[in-house]
């Protein structure tokens, strides 16, 4: 148990002006000695083999040279053309100012470059991703016992290992019935392929000593047989990596089903519930069902409870089942809002309280609203789940990650026969048979398990940072929703946000008050977009930078209409183009949470839009 | 072209007693600054959010004492247990020192913190990243107008990418068949599946009008159907990914075939060609065939060159066809040796000359012998190829690479549609939708292209360095041969190595003279190693640090009976018990190459070697 805390968040980052700049040259130089030193201490016996004489030399100065002129051409293509994710005036992607602790702790790391892909190469650092491993396990309120999670590079991976677990699982059955069928007897194809994913790792149990010979007669021995596994259901809102996914497990994009998002850009679970149930009317299994906590394009958290509760009402009443991933590579870490210091999940009453007692969220701002609350709480219902710590854990890149529920799971992915953490040991000799990756960085191992060691996985650690971003991204729904248009020399232009946000994604739109035209008001904003953009040029000299994202009628049915709507595109007309241009502003910037800073730079937003729309209005008039 | 240089290999290191501590600390903290100001400087009209009042609060400075708590115990962790690399005491992994450039470049982008998943995320680095591929085309001596390369985590992931590409491409003829079949008119199942890839790129381009419904009817859109794609054909000495790959890819196990490799450990052709022609006797396709460039265990080379003109021969003479990848994760960067300045491929003899010339290898080294010569050559005729930055690229962990000979691949595994990098612009819009990863670190693509624009991926440059390496790895094994026994009190314990190394790897193992108990000699060679590895306990005191492998007949045939038989094991007790435990000492340390240093540490690894046999060797008589 972790005791509540005082964190600053300021002291965190190096900050938008380098306010801790001191601080952290002097501990990242500490670090450094501490190596430089270290390297001497081994064996100090041994003589130098790089001579001052030597040093001293033409050749070793030129190469010298030549290191410092190409890290000076480095380091001015950097500065020329890098986002300013630092500063507030970013309000694009997922960025913003980056850890120091984990800046540090990944230098520090990478010195003595530990390779994760067996503990024989990183005696350090693979203890450390075990015990990431196990916060990210306690954070989604698995049995610490039962659950497992490594670090991957990233989301897309991570979700790519997560279809490959439920693929992999859900053909033992099969397996075991074409191997020793008195196991499965009296279980029809229909039922094999509807077995709890409890039931199917039970039933691996009892086959251990002829694992071999099930792995043979399963998916992993014989390749994917077509109509045996069934659907992958995703919703509308998905990120593309799962299409990916499908493509290269072999399972097939026309086995990929899309579930329609709602007016919150959230999973219909009603349109779920009839999908699966007509799937079943022809006998087609559904593999698994991925909902997605903190979507890309909106942060829309889906209703994991409700997903969970219908799997258990299908279980029940028709004897359907299915796998269930969360891809929470954006809003995982969020859980932590809804931890107390012992790691219990807050009653939604308590949780508020101390969200407003502990300034965590200004009284103003009311989230979690029950529905997100909820899909939190089911989380640990799940069979597995996507975190990126490169997200909202405020890591360096790369840094994703998976969990899952039960760790006998790995039994189906792994490459030895049978899964066990060697005798006594608390790490795998060679994590790359569990894993899709090999070789990987022990730095980013220490990057994440420095931050999670800094800041607690709850509401008074990770709570409180993600909290601030909350805030940010609340503060600036409320202000957009303040301004119902904008007068910019005589034409009035109108301001609608897309939703109340369910997270710290805020996406918005601008239409010149009376046009109908909903290709001119796409181009318009995608013209304030490239204004506020790399597209315009290096971004050093802009005023506020954001992103964009486009919704078609193909990916998102009828849901973007509801922003179209309220900016007076009729409906005929989203009909006829059925694309839907926003700005896209992810608020991970802690500093909106202040007052003055939220002011200020709220203030200064509106007038570099304002002085935009000047520009560019005339020639939509 | 770049000039032919007198790169110095001394000062690209910090090196093994941090000889070039104050140029790697002053450079270090020079680009640290940059970064520094540069954030002041982005709107230099913006207050100082954190003020230094609050800086000096209570709360604050707690924070800044927890991350140096943190921070003290991750050192505190690294230096206990982690591996000397730099020391030339480590002849174990494929580690050795890192260079200075990687990972200060490392250090100087992570501050910026580009995510090379999209270019507007990474305006800096992503171009970098394009750039590096470029290297590695012209590493490969692929067409630069033809070919891309683009890095990823690791290996693995590489290996796995390159058989989603023959995967998907050789299911699109069967895929045209079904949308326009006029355009295969005439071909029987078993010719679509043995197409030439280019032919397969050729009919690709005629269908991009129609492609959404060609992907549809491909394996990425049905998924995999068993038997249309044949059989995976990889060498004894595969790594371990290759099973992964074709589990995920969702070929099955049942369907990799592994080739028996002969006493050089190389994949034995012949046998390759028998074979693929009694699959085609069976109308059983074979999908791809894998070469091994620098095998992981023993860093053997296959002869590619031959699987070329294999695969030729068979076109021609029996319509077969397939695809090649060449998994080169660790040899790939050798190749530069072969290029002159000019990156043109040299003739066997003005090589030679010019290694012994300019000193790259000393006289008594004869390498490299036709072999190898020829399967490096014959690499720019694959279609794939993995390549690690992070093995002999000395770049930190994780940065591996993958490069395509055409780039059209794309299209067969890209997201979109069509694959078009953006109207005139260098770097495609969102690289994660033509590669399995999507958020990647931009630090990445720094630290290869720092490395690449110090050190010329030609003889000048990483020639002089890999160089150095395998001058080091021949000694060794020249050393060891010259030692036919030692006399430890009396007992004679015999020393041999497994073969001629073709690159940097000695595999090598102690027997008691007239020993014929094989699980004696194994396990006296794992005490050994036990007693120079981490299973020993922290290597911080030890006095040498390698690494072992075990070689099973179950993987490798009666290959491994070579060093088994030349101890003294007779055939029956190999045949009875069939596996091997050797040493394995893979040397990166560019050290080796110097006489004084190769010298001493020859005579203390004896002097170790002696002292721990003294130790062991009496419960084994």
């Amino acid at each position: 148990m972790d005791k509540k805390e005082n964190l600053k968040i300021d002291a965190l980052f190096l900050g938008p002006k380098s306010e801790n700049a001191k601080f952290f040259k002097e501990t990242l130089l500490d670090f450094v000695n501490e190596h430089i030193y270290w390297r001497r201490d081994f064996h100090p016996e041994d003589e130098s083999i790089i001579s001052i004489h030597e040093q001293n030399e033409r050749d070793f100065k030129e190469t010298e040279n030549k290191i410092q002129e190409v890290l000076r051409e480095l380091s001015s293509k950097l500065k020329t053309t890098s986002m300013p994710w630092h500063s507030p005036r970013y309000l694009g992607h997922m960025n913003a100012d980056i850890l120091m602790p984990s800046i540090i702790g990944y230098v520090t790391a990478m010195l003595y470059n530990p390779n994760n892909v067996a503990y024989e190469a990183s005696t350090a650092t693979s203890p450390m991703e075990l015990e990431v491993g196990q916060d990210f396990v306690k954070l989604m309120g698995f049995d610490p016992a039962k659950a497992w999670g490594h670090i991957c590079t990233d989301g897309s991976i991570a979700n790519i290992e997560g279809l490959w677990y439920a693929r992999n699982i859900c053909s033992i059955p099969h397996a075991v019935k074409a191997v020793k069928p008195e196991l499965v007897e009296g279980k029809t194809d229909w039922e094999l392929s509807n077995m709890k994913i409890n039931e199917i790792l039970n039933l691996a149990d009892k086959v251990k000593d002829i694992w071999d010979d099930v792995r043979d007669h399963s998916v992993r021995g014989t390749g994917v047989i077509p109509g045996q596994l069934g659907k992958w259901i995703v919703p509308q809102s998905k990120h593309y990596s799962w299409v990916k996914s499908c493509d290269i497990m072999g399972i097939g994009l026309n086995n990929v089903i899309d579930i329609q998002v709602n007016d919150n850009f959230r999973m219909d679970i009603d349109v779920l519930e009839k999908t699966i149930l007509e799937l079943a009317g022809q006998k087609i299994p559904v593999l698994g069902v991925v909902g997605v906590i903190g979507s890309t394009e909106e942060g829309a958290v889906d209703e994991m409870h409700k997903i969970v509760a219908l799997r258990e009402k299908l279980e029940k009443e028709h004897g359907i089942s299915f796998y269930i991933h969360a891809d929470a590579a954006y809003g995982g870490y969020t859980r932590a809002i809804f931890l107390d210091e012992e790691y219990n999940f807050m009653p939604l009453k308590t949780l508020k309280e101390r969200l407003h007692h502990e300034n965590i969220l200004k009284n103003d701002v009311d989230w979690p609203c029950e529905s997100v609350y909820s899909a939190y709480k089911a989380l640990s219902e799940v069979n597995s789940i996507t975190i990126d710590p490169h997200k909202m854990g405020y890591v360096p890149y790369s840094a994703g990650g998976i969990v899952v529920r039960d760790k006998r799971m790995l039994d189906a992915i792994s490459f030895f026969a049978a899964y066990v953490f060697e005798k006594g040991s608390d790490a795998p000799a060679l994590l790359g048979s569990y894993i899709m990756e090999g070789s990987k960085a022990g730095a980013t191992a220490a990057a994440v398990w420095t931050a999670h060691r800094v800041i607690p996985l709850n509401i008074s650690g990770y709570g409180r940072l993600i909290g601030a971003s909350i805030e940010g991204g609340h503060r600036f729904y409320q202000k957009l929703e303040s301004i119902y248009e904008l007068d910019i020399d005589g034409t009035a232009v109108r301001l609608e946000a897309l939703c109340k946000p369910d997270f710290n994604i805020v996406d918005f739109a601008f239409n010149i008050k009376g046009n109908t035209d909903l290709e001119k008001m796409n181009a318009l904003n995608k013209e304030l977009y490239d204004l506020s953009s790399y597209a315009s040029g290096p971004v050093l000299k802009n005023d506020f930078i954001t992103s964009n994202t486009s919704f078609a009628h193909e990916d998102y049915g009828d849901a973007p209409f509801v922003l179209a709507g309220k900016l007076g595109i009729p409906k005929e007309e989203w009909d006829n183009v059925h694309s839907l241009r926003v700005m896209r502003a992810c608020i991970l910037t802690p500093y909106f949470m202040f007052d003055k800073v939220s002011k200020d730079y709220w203030h200064n937003y509106v007038e570099s839009m304002r002085h935009k729309l000047k520009e560019i209005l005339p020639k939509y008039l």
